[in-house]
């Protein structure tokens, strides 16, 4: 079978991860941002998640020609107005590490009782080809943010995110579990649907 | 001098005064959302301050065929990477005020360094009629939270927010010294020169 050239374009390790897992049985060789040279840098200034995506979408495929998945996810906790939003990742600073970012959301929910610690997860998907946005998705998945620290799987907030519905945060779900249920999982599974009927389509013409 | 009726679409009595008092000079007819009955309502659902502005704009001055103002506005505190944007006036939750507010800022950022503490307050105005926004205008000013209230000028977060070049907090200024450095007296003096030429060419027409 001959496999489409795909790049996905994050240098998230984890990311990279859970998305080529979650892709692993479609037609596609899939190339990942670390696979090309020179490396392109996108600075993320969007104000929402879908911003990001397009934008990212949008700068890596006119750079290289290829059908092109980005993504841009993150935390939001209502009680602190919705942040760390899309500065998730870089939320304690520039040098901002997983074990950082958690414990600086820690220190600002210290003392905020359980009914106030509502949060979010939202991915946002673009899929762009040729100059244009085929595709956008977004999914998002309510959990509770934990006192503290639990399970050693995934990555990002993920051990300080509790899901109600499997009594666990998703640092104790298996890779499978969570995929089942996470925002990333859900938006994939409908990226997906699309791509299946979009190579199918190619195929023809 | 006939003077234009114009709708200022808010309910912050705060807005009300700084807006009604920088327009003042101009042939209008200014009024109020509780001057009309019954009182429309609008959601305020963006992610963004301009997305909020230009939401309220065309919404009420499809109610009410009035040229018609709408603000919106609020503080980014970059600690909390962003937040309370555009919560700043519920984020104390559905029963918040002024001082709930800003009691939760700063027990958020208890401990924060000085050169953490930067913020900036940001105001977007839309003017819209007959079904178009005609002007968008978004202005900033940076400053730093406070350890504690200072001031008894102003609303909203100015007693916690100080600005450096004048060394006082926004609610230690006088109303009219605010005014020319405020997010608000940036974006209204360019509303005012706007108006000045849009009122200038209905005369004409």
């Amino acid at each position: 079978m001959i496999k489409k050239k795909f790049l996905l374009a994050t240098t998230n390790q984890g990311k990279i991860k859970e998305i080529k897992d979650y892709l692993a049985d479609l037609p596609l060789e899939i190339v990942s941002l670390q696979q090309l040279s020179p490396k392109p840098i996108f600075i993320e200034k969007g104000k929402t998640f879908q911003e990001n995506a397009r934008g990212k979408s949008l700068y890596y495929s006119q750079q290289h020609s290829l059908l092109t998945l980005t993504e841009d996810s993150g935390l939001e906790i209502e009680y602190l107005g919705g942040a760390p939003g899309v500065f998730s990742s870089r939320f304690s600073g520039p040098r901002a590490t997983d074990e950082k970012n958690i414990r600086k959301v820690l220190k600002l929910m210290k003392g905020v009782p359980p009914d106030k610690r509502k949060a979010q997860f939202v991915s946002c998907l673009a899929l762009t080809t040729e100059g244009k946005t085929i595709k956008e998705i977004k999914e998002s998945v309510k959990g509770i943010i934990t006192l503290e620290k639990k399970g050693n799987y995934g990555f990002g907030y993920d051990p300080i995110f509790f899901y109600p519905p499997l009594k666990k945060t998703f640092a104790e779900l298996l890779p499978a579990e969570k995929n089942r249920v996470s925002h990333r999982g859900r938006a994939l599974k409908k990226l997906k649907e699309f791509l299946l009927l979009y190579l199918e389509s190619e195929k023809k013409t």
